[in-house]
């Protein structure tokens, strides 16, 4: 899914062409096939470049260490053409965002978790997976200026606030709780969302406001 | 602070008494220690004994593996006599709740973070700090039902989500996506979960809704 880092490359635009485009698809895709199959206590830097066939030392050059290849393979989950959903409504875009993340944090093997997880033991990789994250809000804020133009919500609604009140339930209960998700979840996320957005909850603050 | 686990155990109400209480008190401090001082990677349970003053048999014996350790430091949190807030509204229970999120997070030494990090190494951490929260949003239910009575919000309006869509975005922010807390988050989380509460967001939806 699309917004948050797929294990997979399927959405990925083509990466440059050549030996070294080559090398670092291989490099990228045996980091997430070993992190999936073996978890990150067992994914160093050689069992990294024995799967992708590729010496060792190309991989100590190019990435130093585990923390480099978690980075990169953040890194390179962003360069893709995805853009938000546009549903004609905020309601139905907040929705049908939602059913995308929740589908990541679901997935059979579990690879967005272990992505996310992973992000826990390298600062490195963690400010790569912020970066991810901060670019994927970006583009979902055309979501919220059509809302505004529609007159859905009032003008001045800020659209970081609320995007992040429509999806950081999902991500609280199912990656911080770790607990199953329950019917309706992202329903009920994207759903207060919008009322509260419709409330004016999101509106710029008034100056001197906390 | 106390809607998250606490790095410090002062505010836990007394353990059993005697050599086990003691000996068990001595171990947790010193994970909590070690955790906050050294990190996950170098905490082992030669460590922790060795700071506790605990012969390390004892520790092996008790607490398995450091997965049992943390696991203990999470329900050891739970071990305590907090209670929410109660200032006479909903939308002040969720501030002074917020407020005692944002300071655990933010916290320095990060103490909180740094066992929200170490939850990922361990299964049975992990289920151990879910266990937790859970019976911290368990604990908060009465701010909920309060403003239903005080007619704050409508009838039938559910504990959880709206619990969860007033402390989310604040986890999301900090935990996850790792950027510093944004002046006013606290609130704004707290206020929009009202605004949309009020608006009947948390209702318990019509049978066939998802």
């Amino acid at each position: 899914m699309a917004s948050s880092p797929r294990a997979t490359g399927s959405s990925v635009v083509p990466r440059p062409g050549g030996r070294t485009g080559r090398i670092r698809r291989q490099v990228l895709d045996a980091v997430r096939a070993e992190l999936v199959e073996h978890g990150y206590d067992a994914l160093t830097v050689d069992t990294v470049a024995a799967r992708a066939g590729v010496h060792r030392t190309t991989v100590y050059r190019r990435w130093r260490d585990v923390g480099g290849l978690l980075a990169d393979v953040f890194d390179t989950a962003g360069d893709d053409t995805w853009r938000p959903p546009d549903t004609g409504s905020l309601l139905g875009d907040l929705l049908a965002l939602n059913d995308e993340v929740l589908a990541a944090l679901t997935e059979r093997p579990p690879a967005t978790m272990a992505l996310i997880a992973a992000s826990f033991r390298s600062e490195e990789a963690a400010r790569a997976l912020g970066r991810f994250w901060e670019d994927r809000y970006a583009r979902c804020e055309p979501v919220v200026r059509r809302a505004v133009a529609r007159g859905e919500v009032p003008a001045g609604t800020r659209a970081r606030p609320l995007l992040i009140s429509a999806t950081a339930p999902l991500y609280h209960r199912l990656v911080l709780m770790r607990v199953p998700a329950e019917p309706g979840l992202a329903a009920l996320a994207a759903r207060s969302a919008v009322l509260a957005a419709s409330a004016g909850a999101f509106t710029a603050p008034e100056p001197g406001d906390t």
